[in-house]
């Protein structure tokens, strides 16, 4: 089969492989609809090491083409949402709070991870019953797609961020996830929002999902802007992109007991540095929390539900459409090259 | 002075009385918008009990008349908002979770319960730096007069109730304080909202607040309907209303591990029956809470921050206006009364 | 093969049956160490509705016998301590907060619930991997044996009950469960354990596993002892035992933002009266739970590492013991005896 | 009135002040039993920056000698403990989830924080109702002047730490904070505390507070020490001491989904680096929190509570005792050498 990935870091293309097996708990699955993610492209550029050979790829509604034997909830022909995170449900960690890190820190994130990813003719998902979810009736599979990673991702950054009804929200960064994060932080019930970008098509989306302020790098000190927006700080920071000296000015723009929620990826050759003054030295009772979302069917059908009920609309995120298989590619370049005016591109295939 | 309230157990009119004295730390306020609430009609009718010249009212913006020589942060002439709890803080009590035991039992509703309330000329508020809050300039004094018992108490049901993103939650009973719980609920991340309730006004209001769903008795047993509308019951249900018996519905239509979160203030003389069954005869992990709406300045100030952010429009539960001190009185009547097409008055003094 | 189990209501005995088959995941078990319990006792006279040729027992440590084809962590010969709750973690319920009700209200309390219980020559085991911990080496077979309800039970109680440091927590019923209740509460903080109880063995171990105060229902009214013994009630109160009226006498006990945690299995027959005064009207902020024992091996395994450094000594518990497959007959029936110096047998195989 | 503390930075002796006046809710005491702490010595060499004669000292059991005319629960004579931190409980800080910071960042530490410390013949308590407690009678005053800083401090890095029953907890430092930490982390039920220190005093109690392990940095990089004893990772790790290397160290430590708290005092000239790699590029699912001690008058007598309870006796961290006013001087010296062999001093006034 054909699937669109990496033969090497930087050096992507077309790869023909065989179709993956079919496990006694899993399901095989042919994409109808795709997402490009900026971390497919950072892995292409060597973000998780060397790989060789590597369909990308790990947003995806399909339908499924194989079951194994001892699956009991889906049958081929289903159309399904598929998370980008699939915990191994047998293993211990996933008997504690955090599922995402089932066999190790981050495992649960198989596609790139431990094995090829969504962009191809079928891909493969482990234990089906527990990582699938029918797609329902009233929800579009561009809706559907958008909630595997970015909205799942986003709200895990709300859910970490500790907030109360009426409390003051800084968003730092509004890529696709970080805008998920003001739309969840919206449904939490906080009261101010204060969204940090500056893209325009970003920034109106922003004020779409419930943003009451901006503020952008561009005119200053975003620490300085916040303190003077708020008497004391923020209530709590949610941290959805920009680069290390982010995690600094989280925690300097929160108050004392205010919460830190971190839902980017950061770089491992950056250096993060906690700013000893504003954590008090140690006491400031401020809680910093950086994750991973969570896997599998349940949560991703609670996403659905929101969706259905018209609780949030993640189409606002869909700025670049393609239809066609082939079409992969050029929503991968795309995706590599982030124009100005894109949010996040989806291929129907 | 000239109050509105009590002379005996359902013996209402206007009352003389001394101006309150105001204490060191403490402020007398004159009323500028006030509502009247069930439970004034309530303890009226002998709800708390004998009480004798008793001036109603519990919900109220005013503008403060005097202060004591310890207040730091009010003075005469600032118009507040009035939270109908305002907890003695100095009380080890609400040093606690729950603030509003201070003093025991649900003593920190102290208009009704241990002074005279807001129906009239001047009212007295116990420590004003911790209990008052400036009227916001963007929030109107009818919007803010809805926030310190029906927003308060109905945000307190929602924030009991374990809410997740997505999640299914029932509201049984949709007067003020369960459409604030409707309203609270969405802005708590459910999915959908399933409201129990039949008079037209308020089924309009709950679905403008977000309630996907109406149910009502009048159409059959509403544990059946909830039952059959989900697969095994509501993630969450919240009592706003009804009687003795809903109690037991509430617990019920909710699944294992599911919550059930009380506003509702049962009759003395009602017997709650907890359903052994569906109650996992004790082992269902089905969380049971009833609660007191907090009191104190932050909470409110927390509520109109949603208010000014434009999160809920709390004057869509005002359906009758009256203008003038005098009008308490018909205001009054009309929230005893109950015509079918009131939500919630309010007076302009 | 052989089994002691139940012919039908209040008809027990030795049943032949087939050998238990061993799916993918799982594993057949040979036991070593078995405890009978209440619950088995329960059964066999009614307590779950008709159940006929079913063999009992929920309560084992067992040497491994045969593993499934999928089963990676465990082999034949193993040593295991197997949970009485053992989740189908496959199954979406098992996703959220709550996994003993995996598929269904208290459905992964497999044993006597839906298949043979563990007092046979072998007894099946779903999902191995999830579900079996290997026995520590410095942990006794008969120690561990008792984690696997009793502890989990018990612990549980304590978990649902919110205790901080230096809370006043009482304890109602002293039979096993609620002596490791005890236990547990002093390992979650409690300065002060009062424990309701009678039998002097049972008081004896609630003295040693923590218990400062003893009281008795000879005494008079448990409630009325409570509010005298504290100021204004306890912080929280675990239901371990008694019948119906425990349930109102703990909601009467508990000050206002207190909990009460119950893990006795109530009688279907029993009604369960909340009392709304001293539940505030359902204003109280009183938190009420009610659950079952979490199963899975990640669970066990930390009941386990429990004893291993000494926290707990389970063995306490033990006051008769048996030697050989055949004097399971008898334990169970000194079990259903209930004999006043009875407070848990263990029979070795 | 004459007392013990600093001219300026490094030049500490008696000093001679006014008596301080007794505000109308608030209380003047006459220390009984006092102890110096590193806090105290810290601030002597500058670590609050300029101070001038400001009397030390903020660990204190004493005799209430004046209480201001609207304390009620107070009376000269009366024999209490005080807490280190002494909230203003009307500043609306209080009102949310941490009240050690009432009127800003570590604001409610009000001795050598905003006026004079214990040290002397007689020193101000604010809101006296609400911050002080009676010496229970079964407690020593040196048993409790433990608890307002030493025990409450050590006790918050346990409370926030999430210990569940049968984790494993390393408490970095084992000074009497630390030693603290590991006496509560037992008491919320650990299974495997390991310690890290060197001393032998230490380590000696530290093993009878509850430690099963001991390492230092002496035998290698404590991280590997860690990483070797546990599988993959502490759940939870204490930074109750060392250095800004700690911080690195304790996240490093921790598997994902585990917490890290601290409640070390770190320096302002020090760098905290968060380990990029082990925080799992900011998606370990590891929560941190560094806390300041709640302070008031409930906290206290929980502590106390344990005491009476003999759930902990933290007379153990005495090692140095003194008697009279007069020999503050010796006291307080001795905690600025730090020789081998202390842990804690006291002085009987």
């Amino acid at each position: 089969m054909k699937g669109y990935g990496m033969f090497s870091i930087n050096n992507a293309g077309w790869i023909e492989k065989d179709r993956p097996v079919c496990g006694s708990l899993d399901a095989i699955v042919e994409p109808m609809v795709v997402a490009p993610c900026s971390s497919d492209t950072h892995v292409l550029h060597g973000g998780n090491g060397e790989k060789t050979n590597l369909i990308l790829g790990h947003e995806a509604v399909g339908k499924i083409a194989e079951v194994g034997n001892l699956v009991k909830d889906f049958k081929p022909g289903d159309v399904v949402v598929v998370p980008c995170c699939t915990p191994n449900w047998l293993s211990l960690n996933t008997q504690g709070e955090y599922t995402a890190h089932d066999e190790g820190l981050m495992a649960s994130f198989k596609f790139l991870g431990s094995k090829d990813g969504t962009f191809a003719e079928y891909f493969h998902v482990n234990q089906a019953d527990a990582n699938l979810v029918l797609l329902p009736e009233k929800v579009a599979p561009e809706a559907a797609v958008m909630t595997v990673d970015m909205m799942s991702t986003g709200f895990h950054g709300v859910e970490n961020a500790d907030i109360g009804f009426g409390d003051t929200v800084v968003v730092i960064g509004i890529g696709p996830v970080g805008l998920m994060a003001v739309a969840g932080a919206k449904l939490k019930g906080a009261g101010r929002i204060i969204a940090v970008g500056t893209r325009p098509n970003c920034v109106a989306v922003a004020k779409e999902y419930g943003a009451t302020d901006i503020i952008s790098y561009k005119e200053g000190d975003i620490v300085k802007q916040v303190l003077e927006m708020t008497k004391d700080g923020a209530d709590s920071a949610i941290i959805a992109g920009g680069n290390a000296e982010s995690f600094r000015q989280a925690v300097d723009m929160t108050k004392p007991g205010g919460c830190i929620s971190n839902v980017n990826f950061f770089d491992l050759s950056e250096t993060l540095a906690m700013p000893a003054f504003s954590w008090g030295l140690g006491m400031a009772d401020k809680t910093i929390r950086g994750g991973f979302c969570p896997g599998g069917a349940l949560r991703i059908s609670k996403m659905l539900q929101m969706i259905e009920n018209k609780r949030v609309d993640t189409t606002k995120l869909i700025t670049h459409t393609f239809n066609g298989f082939d079409k992969i590619e050029d929503a991968f370049k795309l995706m590599d090259e982030k124009p100005r005016d894109l949010i996040k591109p989806v291929v129907f295939i």
